[in-house]
């Protein structure tokens, strides 16, 4: 597809000081090591390095990209949105003209503006009875995760566990706070509870603390996975038994394969030990940054945990954009408060790409003897592909200059081994034809390597 | 004023743990202890009595509110601004409805997508010269600030310093990286370059590594003292010799006299030592919550400073709103890039309230023997004023009570001692008319005080 293919160790040249012209620098010159570790950190490198590869083959068909389907993406909707939002303070809340503009304007609360339209939806689509004052409406999830660890991580001991894979984001956030992010090798079944506890055990013979374990129950990211429903009431025994708050992810619930789900785990949780993350960059927009954490765990002489972590949130946002949670509010009212009906345009164009994924491996791939194998998850945005042999970013420099086809080496969502041999493509944004181009092509790749 | 005043003990009765009906806590039940030392600062602890007070008399006039002055506030410009913004993407920059729409839904440049936009601004009102390479927009000044500590702070040597009293903000941000601040007495002229030089020997004395200086030249919140050229190259030589970044808060340069203001440190940088700071809550609105730096210092191996933070902030936020980005954006366009012209009108409000805020407490204070002084700000949001009495919480306690007038205690500005006797008046959003009504109560209550 592209002829712009460079060696492999073009990768590995970084980039040489950009000079301003003005001058020496601070000092003696900065240098990467002058700054935070989390800024040297090889995961953090291999993921810049992938990103280059990626941006490198702008022709090829991208299994890579993760962001969502932005076939409803409409400027006028954000309008719209605005002015929902805006009657709904007037007309159901009895705001001013001069309360309306100040709400969207000013300085706003640090826990948000609308997380009782959050709790509204959480009661629709999950069945969750949340209390809107346990809410925290945060830049993205990203910041959500970030104040959690900030906040769990007091000193050198305390440590957080995370099935791995592991999405990138919360590593490093982890990274940010300086906590070490042990990893939890997942199952078929997704994070296995008895794994867990022997990693906690192990962990708490170190010396260390563990205090959480970030956990993706439904259609994980990158793994695909989905746990059984008493595989998470084992999940919540542990957590509870332990003292670990359990971090429970979920920005894909609503792309699922239409049949039942098992519930999430904060509607399981009966001791308090989950604060569950969600996202609207999904369900809704990226651009709008709008996420949250339900964190209603009560803390000695500290109200609630939420409280806390919006004294956090005070000193490192201060409070959410206004506007984009106007934009988000409005969404969710013109939608009944249900993310499962303003997404399902989304949702049913997931599920289709995910089909065609799936059906499209089992005509190329037909003998299992071959080694190549795929997961087959009942949901989400990512199927994950063994093949026999290794397929890391020098293999994937070969698939997108040679092959034309893109996609994710699993192995950057391990700390240590793991993924050598596995792939994750994801269905976000193609059409039909082009996963099937796009099929082909990997067809192409596989059978050049495994000859 | 308001009839409820407690008894001042009664601010020192903690919230008891607020039992959520889902059984026992997480382990043993969650206490701030263990939680990150930040939530139990001693400075966060009394900013949130602070607002408590604030809270408790809302019918008080009150100088301590500092945020923006909110007249000019209407929901329609949002709407109006996000037209102009997607006119600019299309018309300016020749994106195709699809990329136009992608720029305001998608996930976004780490950098921002206003940055082009910023470094004009930048231009007509500063005279500044900013490649927007350089540039990370950021949600709000905060998430900037948090940015450039977390880089900076590698080791336990790594040390700030900041010109006292010092915004808290600034002192929050660094309380989340655990970086200490080293406060520098500020005179009248503003941050004392040869007291920074004696702190930074000091601290290299004590095995420190002095990485950084905050301070805000013009119009410091809250001192509200401006630094004079001359102090100003003094400054950029230090920093220069002992390789000691400056960062330039700069969010009321637009709220002066008229009168001819100083060149930014910026401006006046030749070695790359200055990271400019940025926000448009006070210029635009708080809402929004969009801020950004400047960074274009090399980096060895690294790209610019900017290239760094911007990994920094991929793990903290993703990527600032690109919805409040084009509402910010679409403002600098109707206004020609100039926040002199956009803030106009607050600006001027701010110009006659501060005149009516010094007029008024020389009217009421003509005596200087009586040991009530001020200073006399050219420009900012804000008056300190020196009273011969403790102006401590519970002073303010009694001034809110029993004479119906807020203000906030200085020595919240300070990390130790400093600014008992101290007391700021915010400007920001009085009417001429409360101002009166606020000073005739202020000088009652400083009578009965000083009485």
């Amino acid at each position: 597809m592209s002829p712009t293919a460079g060696p492999v160790t073009d990768l590995l040249v970084r980039t040489a000081p950009a000079g301003t012209g003005t001058g020496p620098a601070v000092g003696a010159g900065l240098s990467v090591d002058d700054l935070h570790a989390s800024l040297n950190d090889p995961a953090l490198t291999s993921m810049t390095l992938l990103n280059e590869i990626t941006g490198r083959f702008p022709e090829a068909v991208s299994f890579a990209a993760g962001r969502p389907y932005e076939g409803d993406y409409a400027p006028e909707a954000l309008h719209r949105y605005l002015d929902r939002y805006t009657r709904h303070l007037h007309e159901d809340r009895g705001f001013t003209p001069e309360q309306v503009a100040r709400a969207l304007f000013q300085y706003g609360d640090t826990k948000g503006v609308i997380a009782d339209l959050v709790a509204r939806q959480l009661a629709v689509d999950e069945g969750l009875a949340v209390d809107p004052t346990s809410v925290v409406v945060t830049t993205g999830c990203q910041e959500a995760m970030v104040l959690l660890l900030r906040a769990l991580r007091r000193d050198p001991r305390d440590v957080v566990f995370a099935a791995a894979p592991t999405y990138v984001g919360f590593t490093g956030a982890a990274r940010l706070v300086e906590m070490p992010v042990r990893q939890v090798r997942e199952g078929r079944g997704g994070l296995d509870p008895g794994e867990l506890a022997a990693e906690v055990r192990r962990a708490r013979a170190e010396g260390l603390n563990p205090r959480a374990c970030y956990v993706v129950p439904d259609f994980a990211n990158p793994g695909g996975a989905t746990m059984s429903t008493a595989d998470r009431e084992r999940l919540l025994r542990l957590a509870e038994r332990e003292g670990l708050l359990l971090i429970e992810d979920n920005p894909y619930s609503m792309f699922h394969d239409g049949g039942r789900r098992p519930p999430t785990l904060k509607a399981l949780d009966r001791s308090a030990s989950v604060v569950y993350v969600g996202s609207f960059s999904k369900t809704a927009f990226p651009g709008a940054r709008i996420g949250y954490l339900v964190a209603d765990q009560p803390v000695w002489e500290g109200g609630l945990l939420a409280d806390q972590l919006a004294k956090i949130k005070s000193m490192l946002t201060l409070n959410t954009s206004s506007v984009a949670q106007a934009v988000i509010g409005g969404m969710l009212l013109e939608h009944g408060h249900s993310l499962e009906r303003a997404s399902a345009s989304s949702a049913e164009v997931y599920r289709r790409n995910r089909r065609a994924v799936l059906d499209g491996l089992a005509r190329r791939f037909p003998d299992p003897a071959a080694g190549v194998r795929w997961n087959d998850p009942t949901g989400g945005l990512f199927v994950v592909v063994t093949v026999p042999f290794e397929a890391d970013d020098s293999a994937l420099e070969v698939s997108a200059g040679r092959f034309g086809v893109l996609w994710t080496p699993m192995h950057h969502f391990y700390a240590g081994n793991g993924g050598q041999r596995q792939l994750r493509l994801s269905v976000s944004v193609l059409t039909p034809e082009e996963i099937d181009v796009g099929l082909d092509r990997l067809k192409r790749f596989v059978a050049d390597r495994s000859g």
